[in-house]
């Protein structure tokens, strides 16, 4: 009697506090100018599988297509796609560029979307991972400056400290910095993908497990001794400002300035957003991240208290395009909400009063009724409970619901004695 | 390029409505003692399918069972809950039944539940009608007597005042009611759903109608003679106020006192609960509602603004039992999310700033970034927007968006001015 395998149900307790993360996220998000949309969770069968989503195609839940007779059934056998006219989204990001297609002269010039809402993915049930879970984007659609980076960044670190979580940093990269890398060290453009998919383990192989596999992949021997050779450089352990000076360092010598002004220029624009000297960005010339998609900018939230990423992100200049057969940039933050979550230890609203009035059995309703809407008009949450032997146990589950008070209620009570609940 | 047939994308306007109407409802019913769960979209098929959700399950979207091969669809071919394993709900009932017997362990003795989010139903698209929509319910697991009917409905009139809908009322009765009466009349127990498939047309198409289609349906002659002297009786046009003898004047004589009792008992509680004399309750013996796991109390709640109605629920003793294997009584009351949001008319948050910067292309993103960064931290939310030719156009979006104020700002612009929006 059970969820379906890989989903789960959520509790009060649950519940009640990924609500209160959500409504900090967007009253952040809104301050910053953005606005919230919603699409539906279905999208056309052909839309889900047109390869821009990536490895998450093949995860998409299918819906049965309506109608179908034995006949039609039996000459789809080999054809799923005939089966399934719909599927389930697998992200937000490819619903937001069908989205932003269908409803552009309706936008502002340079679109600004909150999009939050579950996605599915038919992946291997693992502990942790789920097959439906909430994401939490904010893009930017039309604009192919660096104030779009630099706006997602402050608006979502703005978010993170809302949500009491100060001290987060962005990793940043860019496609085009790994590219220019690849090049320099001699990797064909034909090997590239292959490459990265190596150099995103870095974290966790170190530089030794990356030369290793890439040698096994059979890539280009001189160009794997020469990224070697840069991987186990001497380098200073000292960790500079985001500059133009700690980016150079970070890369080969002869990185194209455009590159790293744009990136420098990204940080000098989140400086200002954060009103604070202290740039929270650290440039990270291996990050990948997986998506196919991204063109440009890439990054990922850090925080100091987890191993793991809270969120990421970047440009995806191409995908709006391939939606509206019209070139326009877009940029996109992700936040990990169902880590976020997990991260966040914010109790109950501060300051709400929650009662809880335990009565007996033989209470007549009306005095029942009368006691919750007093309190109610107070101000107050109020559940009632039905005395139980057990007492103590109903005052804790209470407790671990949020609720501050307790009062005893029997038939004829008139003024009710609250007491604290701890 | 639009969203699937009868599905439909929420613009930013909308969608904040929609949000600020939640949270209005989500705050008045955890006033109420309700606690907010959340189950996934997706269900088995055979619990979607087991004849608990009436006409609704036709209309499941069923989703393609994972690693078919050619060989198992063409096995399939004559039954499509061969072809899926899970589908969509398509109400938050029964999954709601479900995620009672999967955690009851861990839930309050008599559970009161909030339940906000999107169902999916495969209707034929019609005007205003949409296949995925919100529902909002309220229900109280565990509580057989009248305290729970009154708490629903206190809490979802408060809710519905708190959007501004003051003057909302609800129409009772009680399945229980309906079948003594059918009895009183002289039709047999074969024939009672066919007969209230008839009454609950009777606001349509009359006495007379609802007379000539019982005739038509061959129902039993005598009955429907007295059934129809019945409802053409003469009748005071007063409106008496919502008790004993108010409910006995509707009924045919000889009304079983536990019966009449039980609606009076509920009145009684909810005027306590409402603080109110006039009791917003009217006793309508001709209210059906078509949902089949109904074993008692009926409502539906109505506002003098519209024809239709705003909600509607009633008690389903039975269905918990079908899922846990041991009866459970239940009552619950859902809100029509999708025409309240219609209705109501709450412009932007009160008392908010929003600001829209309208500024030149040249603008470095140092200084742009840095007004917006300002005004974000004295509490406004802000949007940039870029100078387009038409600037009268761009500042009536912003006021549509909820937009209060505006600057212009040049490269070099130290101080802005700005100017409200109207």
């Amino acid at each position: 009697m059970n969820p379906p395998r890989g989903m789960r149900d959520i509790l009060p307790a649950d519940k009640a506090r990924r609500e209160r993360v959500l409504s900090v996220i967007r009253d952040r998000y809104r301050a910053h100018g953005f606005d919230e949309i919603e699409t539906p969770a279905l999208e056309e069968y052909s839309r889900l599988h047109a390869g821009i989503g990536g490895d998450n195609e093949k995860l998409a839940y299918n819906v049965l297509r309506r109608g179908l007779d034995a006949e039609a059934i039996r000459a789809a056998a080999e054809d799923q796609g005939a089966l399934a006219d719909l599927g389930l989204r697998y992200d937000l990001t490819v619903p937001l560029a069908r989205f932003y297609a269908s409803n552009r002269g309706q936008l502002p010039g340079v679109f600004r979307s909150i999009q939050i809402g579950p996605v599915w993915r038919a992946e291997r049930p693992q502990k942790g991972r789920y097959r439906q879970f909430v994401q939490c984007d904010i893009d930017i659609i039309g604009d192919d400056s660096s104030r779009a980076e630099a706006e997602l960044m402050v608006a979502s670190l703005d978010a993170v400290d809302a949500l009491g979580l100060e001290g987060a940093s962005v990793r940043i990269n860019d496609r085009r910095v790994l590219e220019w890398m690849l090049d320099t060290f001699g990797f064909s453009a034909e090997e590239r993908p292959g490459v990265l998919i190596t150099i995103d383990k870095l974290d966790k192989i170190g530089p030794g497990g990356v030369a290793a596999e890439l040698r096994e992949r059979g890539a280009d021997a001189a160009a794997v001794d020469a990224f070697e050779a840069f991987l186990t450089r001497p380098q200073s352990g000292e960790r500079t400002a985001f500059a133009e000076e700690q980016i150079r360092t970070a890369l080969p010598e002869g990185a194209p300035d455009e590159l790293v002004g744009h990136l420098v220029g990204i940080g000098q624009a989140v400086a200002v957003g954060r009103a604070s000297a202290d740039v929270p960005l650290v440039f990270d010339p291996f990050l990948v991240r997986g998506m196919g998609y991204y063109t440009g900018t890439i990054f990922e939230l850090a925080h100091p208290s987890v191993s793991y990423s809270l969120g990421g992100g970047g440009r995806y200049d191409g995908m709006i395009g391939r939606f509206l057969g019209q070139q326009v940039p877009a940029v996109g933050f992700s936040l990990g909400f169902e880590r976020l979550v997990d991260l966040v230890t914010t109790g109950a609203d501060a300051g709400e009063r929650a009662v809880v009035l335990i009565h007996d059995a033989d209470v007549p309703v009306g005095e029942l009724v009368a006691h919750k809407a007093a309190l109610v008009a107070s101000g107050a949450r109020v559940r009632l409970e039905r005395r139980t032997k057990n007492v103590k146990a109903l005052l804790e589950r209470s407790a671990a619901d949020g609720y501050t008070e307790f009062a005893t209620v029997a038939a004829g009570t008139a003024g009710l004695e609250l007491k604290p609940l701890s």
